[in-house]
């Protein structure tokens, strides 16, 4: 790789060009306008399609084979059927068994379930991953094992890039727990139900070639139709999309450790004595142990108050649907399901909305729902002095986690990381994070068991809290703290070849990840 | 006008330029195949557009201002307020007093209560319509009124424009009967209740500028969003967005006449007879007065019989939500709501759905809910000897209608038009229709008071009602009928400029409309 490699606006070594395409380092925030115009999938004609509506053929290599899947093709998929998904790697199988080459896989997210991919990357049917990836798929590109340079996006981010022309999708392949003849799809019935399809939508809307697999085939019309069935080419009928059990996956835990639930009270504390959360408030959480406590303790706040936050952005789990059941939130707008509630309360709650990342978190968009959002409660593997935030790698430097929506999120008017002081010995608080996933300047507040730091510009939370009796400390006293205890632990090495960059909201290179040196 | 005119397909004259650009002609069914890629409007971003998501502007005014309305521009509107709707004309009064010239109106139709813009198409405001035309415009029209050639598209030829950039709208302009400050909007709430809004859907996902007017702002989120705010750029509020009276508009009567109701009667046992009425049909028919009729007979024999139409395509109207409240309809598609009850079943009943035309009825699209109906019940103008139909001009040369989706339904498995044998003494059964609006070969069956016409190329169908006993004619044989009673009537007289073109489903030009010598 002999790539350049110059600085962008925060410092960081990023690659001129990446996977052939010419690449436009970090500007600064709201420093880069898009030019040009959105992405034009070729005009079809219903000539080429069955007069009778019905698009069913009988396996999916034979849907690839009259997409006419080739070397080099980009192939998208999406993850709302989490750890449990079938489908994908059934994707690449056929791939191989053709002994096609240098595919892109474009997911909206990976999962640990999608490991035996690693295998497709290293003799060669992969050339690349453009998409979040969690766990082991991660570790491999760490290790140099992928050919191309892996491009990971928020979901937001996903949006954009497929809607500017930057991805351009040979073929979608939707999995849909339920769909008609036609192509149109939905996802609260069937056995593998996963509540909505929201991250499918800018697939079907831009792909040249969309297919729908499904294992749940109704009589037309297959409605509400998350999936339009106008713009699916086949649709392909199997046994099994997902594993139910795995799909709404064990994420959904409140959090049993006595320090993280001191965290996610302190948050709770901190919110209502700022005022932060208040009646009519926008607000999300994601669904990590911690947050679905700190959920837990502002749906008490607001409950004893008589108050109700105006909406929540899922992520939906079961507490959420218990606030918009019991009255302490209005509205949930839902991008992802995380468990069987959320899915049963889609059709049953009036108040339960579909809303795509698509809609919500679109940087080249007019206008996101994130910057609308009241408090913002996230996480991060890493935080520095600058209030930078990192979710992607380890202090060990090994890249583990996809972005989600996390860069998006951070345009929310008050961002709030309650994060623990250290994760195994290994203090979160740092000098300079290993990978700047998004800028200090959009985060506010961070709140450990130790105490809570406030980014020296929100001057006005800094003014709220005075008086409150609230452990206010310094970002800098918090990461002394942490080093009186674990010590500074070893940088990892790396080497000068980036495997993964690291894109920011508006398609430019915020940081990249570099191979590591064992 | 000096274009050049050609000869179509149907040996039809059609210029071969018009508004300064190059067209199609006519190719026949099927032939023509679009080449290129769906239009891709201008990459917006969220830097441009208020981080608390609050659009409001305060005047439609200064909403086209904000847009950069100047001469020359297409401004496209929706017709969901029927002959209701203030907001269309208030766009051009603005316009007028800023004295702009040539622009271009789009309108997905216009009604009666356009009437006043014909001043602006005679003071040059206005270059042209391109859009359906309801009476007093048409006329005008014909009359040589305007200065640019007026363009008639089906409800699917509009989308299809939209989609490929054949039209480019620089403004749409969406009246909403409720809407928030990020601009979703919805229709079955607020006092210009319309039910859906499903033909703006092109005109928002494809307009460079959108701007959603509304009466009944509310609180955000307004869903479900048949809107999509993350499209819109300004919001504005305003007194009354449409006459409710008016919007709901008295077309939605059974028809009173004895022979009318004689073809209904006649119309529903014909398709009893020949099966084509069978438990698990898709069918549609009109809002018109014999359509109503006809719906309620096959309702009764649904009934009787104990069966149930699988799905009908709406215009919905009262009388398509009794069927499926009494179970003789299991699913309305809706793409537009005749009635306050259409409107109030759309919330109320599980198996009525939004469908908007952009999903049913765009030919340049993965297939087209259209070609699976298996009842498709139209009206027309005329219809010649060779099935040809005509819905947009009248035997006298008058552009008086527009298309909707005629064009559209023209592709069911099975078309019916039940039509008088004469209206005011002018018959309905010509040699050769004034203006082709559709091919006879995909008009199978017309029955009139005095007799049933099939199409010989429906050899099944001549099968089918052989013994039947249903009083079965050639076409010539009801032409004759009429001309002994009516005679022959006069041909007006035309000059030789052509004043509005007929597009097919396609983009090619079906026929021409010429201005009436007089």
């Amino acid at each position: 790789m002999s790539t350049n490699m110059i600085k962008n606006k925060l410092g960081r070594l990023v690659p001129e060009e990446i996977n052939g395409k010419k690449q436009v380092p970090f500007k600064g925030l709201g420093k880069h306008r898009p030019v040009g115009r959105k992405y034009g999938p070729p005009i079809p004609t219903s000539i080429d399609y069955p007069h009778d509506g019905n698009k069913v053929v009988k396996s999916l290599k034979e849907a690839l084979d009259l997409c006419g899947l080739k070397d080099g093709m980009t192939i998208s998929t999406h993850h709302h059927l989490r750890d449990g998904d079938l489908v994908s790697n059934m994707i690449f199988d056929i791939a191989h068994d053709k002994k096609l080459k240098d595919l892109v896989w474009f997911p909206s997210a990976s999962f640990p379930c999608n490991e035996p991919i690693i295998e497709y990357i290293q003799d060669g049917t992969i050339n690349r991953i453009e998409g979040s990836m969690n766990g082991p798929l991660g570790r491999a590109v760490s290790l140099g094992k992928m050919n191309g340079t892996a491009v990971l996006r928020s979901h937001g981010g996903r949006v954009q890039a497929i809607q500017d022309g930057e991805v351009v999708i040979d073929i979608a392949v939707i999995a849909a727990p339920t769909a008609d003849m036609f192509g149109n799809a939905t996802a609260t019935e069937g056995d593998s139900a996963c509540g909505v399809l929201g991250y499918a939508k800018p697939d079907y809307l831009y792909a040249d070639k969309v297919i729908v697999v499904t294992d749940n085939l109704v009589d037309f019309p297959c409605m509400p139709m998350l999936i339009e069935g106008n713009y699916v080419d086949y649709v392909v009928v199997v046994d099994k999309i997902g594993i139910p059990e795995k799909i709404v996956s064990g994420t959904t835990q409140i959090t049993k450790s006595p320090d993280r639930l001191f965290i996610a009270e302190l948050t709770a504390k901190f919110c209502e004595m700022t005022g932060l959360l208040h009646d009519g408030c926008y607000m999300q959480a994601g669904a990590g142990g911690t947050s679905l406590a700190i959920g837990v303790y502002m749906h008490e706040i607001l409950k004893r108050k008589g108050e109700s936050a105006r909406l929540g952005f899922g992520g939906t789990t079961k507490y959420m649907v218990q606030m918009l059941e019991e009255g302490t939130m209005q509205h949930i707008m839902d991008a992802q399901a995380f468990d069987l509630d959320a899915v049963a309360s889609i059709s049953k709650n009036k108040g339960h909305h579909h809303y795509p990342v698509f809609n919500a978190y679109n940087f080249h968009s007019k206008g996101n729902l994130t910057s609308m959002m009241d408090i913002m409660i996230l996480g991060a593997t890493e935080i520095d002095v600058d209030f930078n935030g990192n979710v992607v790698t380890h202090s060990d430097g090994y890249l583990l986690h996809g972005i989600g929506g996390w860069q998006n999120c951070l345009h929310a008017k008050t961002v709030i990381l309650p994060v623990p002081l250290f994760r195994d010995r290994i203090p979160v608080i740092v000098d300079s994070v290993t990978t700047i996933t998004g800028p200090g300047e959009l985060i506010d507040v961070v709140i450990t068991e130790r105490g809570i730091a406030i980014n020296p510009k929100r001057k006005d939370l800094l003014d709220a809290v005075k008086g409150s009796g609230l452990p206010i400390k310094t970002i800098q006293q918090l990461k002394a703290e942490a080093e009186a205890i674990c010590g500074i632990p070893k940088k990892p090495k790396f080497k000068d070849k980036p495997v993964a960059v690291i894109k920011w909201v508006d398609g430019t290179i915020i940081d990249s990840v570099f191979e590591l040196d064992i």
